[in-house]
């Protein structure tokens, strides 16, 4: 189950990418499932946070394909991020698979065995939330070096506080891809990396999440970013230091994490940032970012 | 115009506190003045969000004296956070009052006059987010230095991206005291600074919110922290080495603020951490913090 938003009119709608690959109005299949009067949600957080009331029918109707076709989205609908407006920042890792670390390490003059010993957090706030198709804005008036970071996003569908590893899955709704992207040289400037992470439009989201039911193994994804057709980024969520039982068990330690929450993983090796000479995100560049069974998340650069 | 939020039987409702101490149903005021289909919000983020066309009536609202003893708060009415659950992590600046940057240089063996050359950006989810008067947890089972930071609190009225200095006063709403509570150990053992200051609980706001009307010079504010009656920080807002106007041009640079965004200024001297011997929050304890004009945010911990 693929679950999608997209907005049409000015109005944000709950969608599904079917298998045969169309995009219908889920909204509208649960509201003929479950009568006129059931609340509908209008985005993919909503859904989550609707609980199993809404996500089994949603799984009839995606099930039931001779219903699609009434109801496939507008042409002229466009996907938006599945989650535009996260209640809480996107929760980060920073630092989190080993060819990527020993890069940061030697770009900053460090022993390049210099490994966290706990997952590194920060957060990107919803302004920095856009979806497939949508433009990163270059922000040349901010930042010389403005990077690119495929990740492993999670979304929860179950909250809690003190999460232990071994039940950290049961409380994963599913999977997208995020791109964290990222200001190097005011994520330097300002101490804290906020600041370079927190642009506005520097977190692409999408294209949809993926029900983790749809997911076997998270830790077995292949993963690949292109900028322009030139493949950068190539690596496997098995390449992880911590694993997702682990940051959701290292996060949710007297954190209450709630249905819909964000949680990008880190990225691998491969970064721009880290190439000799450097490479940035320049207006015009196409940035493609896929993952085994997620899709692909693709941004242009603007001005 | 202090103006706050009161939880009373499951709900929530927008307050002030009259010139004359008392706790008013500003909802209430609000719509007898403005008539019952006046959508009237319920806490003090709504009252910012709707923009001069209630913020009028409520100033005309609180200086019709006459009409305030109709429309008292009930006696079993809780002052929650005025702002109980902020649309974006609460801003927070580190590392901002000189005499604080240099104790944390002398504790961690750094050059003590090691200043930063911008604002260090981090942030706290709306789940740390708690009134006067609530618990602070002491997580013993997460952390074993529990630490105060009594910060001025910005809270912005008017939205806007790459705000000038020169202007950026007129963006702000009003100001309110936070208690950026840290567990030392966990700052500084998961590398960035989030997850040390992310545990539940863990910012104290309010009073209230202090309408920038009634505050002439936010520079110029004595701030007092204290804990079971012994003072351990006191300082003037004077000495930040970023200025309220500098913290929302470094901020809103390339990032949108939004009416109802928070921003903690950073803390003075005198944390717990820097003390020989250490001094860490316990159960029992009491924390007071105070400053000119804003009131006192006061809290208990438990474990």
């Amino acid at each position: 189950m693929k679950f999608l938003t997209y907005t049409h009119a000015g109005e944000n709608h709950l969608g599904a990418a079917t298998e045969a690959g169309t995009i219908v109005n889920l909204g509208a299949l649960l509201r003929q499932a479950l009568g006129a009067q059931a609340p509908i949600p209008s985005d993919v957080a909503g859904l989550i946070e609707a609980g199993p009331a809404l996500l089994e029918p949603a799984r009839r109707c995606l099930e039931d394909v001779a219903s699609h076709a009434a109801h496939r989205a507008p042409a002229d609908a466009r996907v938006i991020a599945p989650i535009p407006r996260p209640h809480k920042n996107v929760f980060c890792v920073g630092r989190n698979y080993r060819l990527h670390i020993i890069e940061g390490n030697l770009a900053a003059k460090r022993d390049p065995n210099d490994f966290p010993k706990a997952a590194e957090f920060f957060s990107k706030p919803w302004t920095t939330v856009i979806g497939t198709g949508e433009a990163i804005r270059r922000h040349a008036k901010h930042t010389r070096l403005l990077d690119y970071e495929i990740e492993l996003g999670i979304v929860i569908g179950k909250g809690g506080t003190d999460i232990p590893r071994e039940t950290a899955l049961d409380h994963v709704f599913g999977y997208t891809i995020i791109n964290d992207v990222t200001a190097r040289d005011l994520q330097k400037r300002h101490g804290q990396w906020f600041k370079g992470k927190g642009l506005d439009t520097t977190c692409p989201m999408g294209p949809w999440v993926v029900h983790r039911s749809a997911v076997p193994d998270a830790q077995a994804l292949n993963m690949e970013l292109d900028v322009n057709g030139e493949v950068r980024q190539r690596a496997n969520t098995q390449d992880m230091l911590f694993d997702v039982p682990a940051i959701i068990e290292q996060l949710s330690a007297g954190l209450t994490l709630h249905p819909g929450d964000v949680i990008a993983t880190g990225t691998p090796s491969g970064v721009g940032f880290a190439m000799t000479p450097m490479r940035c995100l320049e207006p015009g560049d196409v940035v493609r970012a896929r993952i085994d069974g997620l899709g692909e998340l693709v941004n242009h650069v603007v001005d």
